[in-house]
C-alpha cells in the first residue's frame, strides 16, 4: 500500500497574535491566557516553533511581514503600500503603474484640509465614479471607490515613478503639499506634474457635484479633495500560483490582507459576515476555507482583530477574541490527512505598548507527515520548546514545500 | 596533572538517516522506532542536535551535501558529478581536467541506442583499456572501468570546458546525441569537437574487437559505445588535509562517497564486505575505522543503505539495517578519550515519498571534551531538545576543529 502525502495547505494567520507577559493576567500572554483547547488539540498534532518575519530584531509591518512568509522579499517586491491595498480593491494592475491609497476629503478654496476623512463619508461610490478613467498628459486614471472615505488610485502610463513626495500633509488645517518629484529623473518629474494636475482637475470636478452641494445644505464636509499616499510601483512580480504551483485563494476580511492575497494573484473568497473586527465570524471564514480545499491547493485565512485589539492595549479583548476563534477552530480538527494546517502571525503586537514588536511569533505545522513534537498549548513559551526552533519568515514556505514533497533536489 | 584534549575524529554519516513519521512504526521514524541500544549510549556521551547540510527548506543530493558537511560550499566546488565520481575510481585528477561518468552501451550503425548498459555488462576492464591513454587534437583521454557497466572518462589537455550538452539522450531507442557547446567560448566548442570525435573513435575500435564479436554471437549486447554524462571540471581546491591539518581517509563501499573522499584527498581504505548494499558489513567497516584511527587524523566513514532502503519507500527494511548498523556500533563504545566521534547524515530520506527531503538529520559530537547533553536516545525527536540546537552543514567542520582547539583565534 503505497503511503499518503501532504497535499494541501490551510494557512492561517492571526494578526498581532503574539504578545508580551500582562501582569492581570498572572503574567502570561494574552494567547496563554486564553482557553484554547481546540488550538491545543492541533499543537498536540503538529510540529510546532517560534518565528520572525523579517529576521530576529526586526520589528515588522503586516504588510512586508506577509510578504516575506509567502517567500517575496520586501527588498525585491514593496515598493510601497499603495499597490497591495489597491489589489484588494479588485484593480488588475499591470507592471509600471502607480498606485496610491486615496482619501476623500474636505478642503477649503485655498486647499486647506478642513476634513482628512470628508467627515467619515460612508460611500463614495459616486465621487469616484466621477474621477474614473480620467487622461492626463497620456496618463490613465483608475479610481475605485474602498471602505468609507477610502479609494484605490492607479496612474497608468509609460515613464512614470513612485518617487514623488506626499501630497497629504496627514494633519488638519494645514494646506495641501504640491508634489514634488524625489530625485532628478525625467519620471518623477513627469509624474509629478501629472498628479498635481490631477488633484487640480479632481477638485475642480467634485466641488461643484450635486451630492457635495447637498452635503454642504445639511453642514457635512463635501467629499471634494482626493489626498493621495503610499505611493508604489506595481513590481515584476511572479504569481504564488507560479512560484509554488499552488492554485491560491484568500479569505480575509481586512483591505490590506485581500490587497495581499490580490497582489500575490490569489483569488479573493468573500466571506460574509468577514468584518476584520473583533465581531468578525471567524467561524464562517474556516468553513469557508475548508470548501475552499475542494477548487485550491493552498488557501491563505487572514483574522485580524488580534492586532487591533492589541493596538488598542485591549488585552482581555484580545484573550476573548482568541477564545472565540478557538471555539471556531472545532471546524479545524477533522481536515482530511492530505491537508497541511499552518498556524501562525505576522508579527506580535504588545498590549503594553500598544504597538507591533520584533518577539517572535508561534508557528505550528499541523500533519501525519510531520515530526510531531510533544508541544500540547497554543502559546509563545510552550512553543519556544517546539521541534521546529527558531525560524524567519522567509524558511516557512520552503518548509511547506518540504512536507509537501515539492522542493526542488540541489546538487544530485 | 595537565587534561587531554581530543585529538582524532572518526566521522560517520549514515546516509538519508533521518525519515518521517511511518504510521505502521506507530507515528515513529524509522531511526525512532528501531532498537539502538548502542547508539542510545553514544547520544548519551554526546552534546545532539539537528542538521540541515544546505540550510533550512533545502533539500540537497548527497554529492553536495558531504561537500558542505567537510566545508567546501557547492557554489565554489561542485561542477557536476562526472570529477566526483571519476575520483573515487583512482584516477588522479588535476585542475582543469574534464571528467566524465561513462557507461559501456550498445548502438546500432546509425547510433541508435539499444541498451544503454550494453546488456548490463559486469566486467568492462578489457574495453576501458582499449580506449585508455589514446590523445585526440593534443587531448589526453584517460579511461578507467567502474562497476559494472561503468567507467570514469578524463580529458585532460589545455583550454577545456565543461560547459558542453549531453551526448546521452538518458532512453533507448533515441540516437546518440550530438555534444555541443553550451557557450560561446573556445573552449566549449573546442572541448565538443574532442568528445565527439572520442565517441567516434571509441565506437571504431569497441565495435570490431573480439569480445564483442563474441558477445554478438552468444546474443549478447556489444559493448560497441561510450555514453558519456555529468561533465565537471576538476576545480582548485584545497585537499582536506592542508585545509584542516588532519591526515585523513575514507571507508566507502558506495562508489559516490569513495569519489568524495578522493575528491577531497583522503585515502581510500577498502574493507572487504563493504558493498554499499543492506547486506554490507558495516562491522567490519567500523573496525576498519578503529584501526585507521592507528594512522590518520580524521577517518570518514560512510554507510550507504539507509538511504537506498528509504528511496524504496522500504520502511521496515531500513529500521532493521539500523538495528543491524547498531549491533556494530558495539565497535564504537570504547573509543579511547583523545578520539571525537561524529555521527550524522548528509540529508533525510523519507520512505513516504521515497526521496531525499530538507528535514533535519540527528549529528552528535561524542567526547569527554563537550558539554554532554541530556539526549540519550539516537532519534531525530530526541535530538531537536540537545545541546547543539540547530546546525547548518557549514557548521560541522568549525565545530570539529573547535572541540580539537584547532580554530584560528579571531581578533585577539
Amino acid at each position: 500500500m503505497p503511503m499518503s502525502v501532504a497535499k494541501k495547505v490551510l494557512f492561517l494567520v492571526f494578526d498581532g497574535l503574539g504578545d508580551r507577559p500582562v501582569p492581570e493576567l498572572g503574567d502570561l500572554t494574552p494567547l496563554e491566557a486564553a482557553a484554547t483547547p481546540n488550538f491545543d488539540a492541533i499543537a498536540a498534532k503538529s510540529i510546532c516553533g517560534l518565528s520572525n518575519a523579517l529576521g530576529r530584531g526586526i520589528r515588522p509591518g503586516s504588510d512586508v511581514s506577509h510578504l516575506a512568509i509567502f517567500g517575496y522579499p520586501m527588498e525585491q517586491y514593496y515598493t510601497g503600500r499603495g499597490p497591495i491595498e489597491v489589489a484588494g480593491l479588485g484593480i488588475a494592475l499591470q507592471e509600471g503603474d502607480i498606485a496610491f491609497r486615496g482619501n476623500f476629503g474636505t478642503v477649503d478654496e485655498n486647499w486647506n484640509i478642513l476634513d482628512r476623512r470628508a467627515g467619515r463619508i460612508r460611500v463614495v461610490d459616486e465621487f469616484a465614479a466621477a474621477l474614473d478613467g480620467m487622461e492626463i498628459d497620456g496618463v490613465q486614471v483608475l479610481v475605485k471607490p474602498g471602505t468609507a472615505h477610502r479609494a484605490g488610485v492607479v496612474f497608468r502610463g509609460k515613464g512614470l515613478s513612485a518617487n514623488i513626495t506626499d501630497a497629504d500633509p496627514h494633519a488638519e488645517g494645514l494646506p495641501v503639499l504640491e508634489v514634488k518629484p524625489a530625485d532628478d529623473s525625467p519620471e518623477a518629474a513627469f509624474t509629478a506634474k501629472v498628479i498635481n494636475k490631477f488633484m487640480r482637475r479632481a477638485y475642480e470636478i467634485l466641488d461643484p457635484m450635486e451630492a457635495n452641494a447637498k452635503r454642504k445644505a445639511a453642514g457635512e464636509f463635501p467629499a471634494n479633495f482626493m489626498l493621495l499616499r503610499g505611493a508604489g510601483i506595481y513590481p515584476t512580480l511572479p504569481k504564488f500560483a507560479e512560484k509554488y504551483g499552488l492554485k491560491a485563494c484568500c479569505i480575509a476580511g481586512g483591505g490590506l490582507y485581500k490587497g495581499i492575497g490580490a497582489f500575490l494573484g490569489m483569488d479573493l473568497i468573500d466571506v460574509p459576515g468577514a468584518t476584520a473586527l473583533p465581531d468578525s465570524d471567524v467561524k464562517a471564514k474556516f468553513i469557508a476555507a475548508k470548501k475552499a480545499l475542494g477548487d485550491y491547493d493552498f488557501v491563505f485565512t487572514h483574522v485580524k482583530a488580534t492586532d487591533s485589539l492589541a493596538e488598542d492595549g485591549n488585552w482581555a479583548g484580545k484573550k476573548d477574541f482568541i477564545e472565540k476563534c478557538d471555539a471556531a477552530a472545532a471546524e479545524l480538527l477533522d481536515l482530511p490527512e492530505d491537508v497541511l494546517l499552518v498556524v501562525t502571525a505576522d508579527h506580535s503586537t504588545a498590549c503594553e505598548l500598544k504597538a507591533h514588536t520584533a518577539d517572535p511569533v508561534p508557528i505550528l505545522f499541523c500533519s501525519p507527515h510531520v515530526r510531531r513534537d510533544e508541544v500540547v498549548s497554543f502559546g509563545e513559551r510552550a512553543f519556544s520548546k517546539g521541534g521546529l526552533g527558531r525560524m524567519v519568515g522567509s524558511d516557512v514556505m520552503p518548509e511547506v514545500m518540504n512536507i509537501l514533497g515539492r522542493l526542488h533536489l540541489i546538487g544530485a
